[in-house]
């Protein structure tokens, strides 16, 4: 298992560009939230969407090297969206994610979207990671 | 909205193949549980596939029901599965669904899928129906 | 590899409840074709959504299997469905399957939904399969 | 209907952070490419999970402005992926689209996105989109 530290450096270092931030990760689950200013938004003001996909992505990579600790050459082989209430042009976007399953090789879980403070959900994903099966 | 016993009556003329059962509905919510025997079990004592998506497309037809009352032509635009784990051959599949999108003319949920008794999901299921914008 | 004859016997014995026919596979690719009688009616007269989830199954494991032989472990990982048109109440769902990859123990692949003899898809899945490592 | 030069003015001017470039667009389908450069690569020398991400709606985006004319307030209701192989680090991630449907409210298509000039594909998206009702 790897702390909530170690993840965040790992992340840092791993995804560089990205803008996501550690909440809490652990107990096959993760929140992150990915921060919104003038590069996340789209003309009309509305959280771009692959903003919202980073998000569910580092939420349940997050989730995974939690449990399993870090090993890097987990990765995503497939992510699923569903889009279902603009989000906020002044909120940060918050991922909070469950795993519904995690096996020797391969990891499953769905992250619920929203903006952050406000009750209904503005995405919703389901991810599936392949996890080496020799990683020592 | 719908009662029970009109959701589960409606559902015995719509659907007159299904051994669908429905446990409970409303609160943007539904259990159903599918009956599991012969028929429904492939050779090696596993429940087949169609058996699992008929019961996560039920169980979110009928969580809409709840909300929206007996309006028949809503119907499923996508449905999304991940198989997780081997079913149980000698229990029921209990599909329970949580709405996460009512909007005018769509509905978004999810179903989480278990042998009926034991606490590890089976499968995961996100679906989305159309609403007929005119129902009156 | 697996010749037409072997995968029909085997989905014969595999799936003694299913009503889906091999009209040909190789190539990394499959057509299947499923019957449509009363038992795969709604009231209304359209063809019910498990029919053309179960069509979609056999079309990509009928697909695989021409590729890497006769391999019984091989199990359904995810399945996506878009239900796009009403399909035809009178003609066989046909489900035309081309397989995107084919890894050791992952495939992955396409489905088009079509109502025998018409040009316009009724539907279009996305699956995913494991392959059991050792399958000597 | 919208020319190629309407649609790439309409990008650039909804997106203005993206590195999609319109290839082609007509006859429901389109391609798009995105540029590879180091903000697009992960350590290790991958493409990131949101650069194909990206290519694969707006992919989808523009071949039905192509069909319908400049709609801004076409929005994208679900995006699912498969990723199948690690692109290459110095070649633009080409999508390559096709539609499934133009309904009047509901759009589906498939994307294939490849590694530019490489036979395989590296990942495989399946789109959906709502087009305003009333867009006279």
């Amino acid at each position: 298992m790897a702390s909530k530290d170690e993840i965040a450096s790992f992340i840092a270092k791993e995804f560089p560009q990205t803008r996501v931030r550690l909440v809490e990760a652990g107990g096959m689950a993760a929140t992150v939230a990915h921060e919104v200013g003038p590069d996340e938004l789209r003309p009309g003001g509305t959280v771009s969407g692959p903003v919202m996909m980073a998000t569910a992505d580092v939420a349940l990579y997050v989730a995974i090297l939690a449990e399993i600790g870090i090993v890097p050459l987990t990765v995503t082989t497939s992510l699923s969206f569903n889009f279902m209430r603009k989000p906020s042009a002044d909120r940060r976007i918050v991922g909070v994610c469950r795993l519904l399953k995690l096996g020797r090789t391969l990891a499953v879980g769905e992250v619920t979207l929203y903006s952050e403070g406000l009750p209904e959900p503005v995405a919703h994903a389901v991810g599936t990671y392949a996890i080496p099966a020799n990683r020592s």
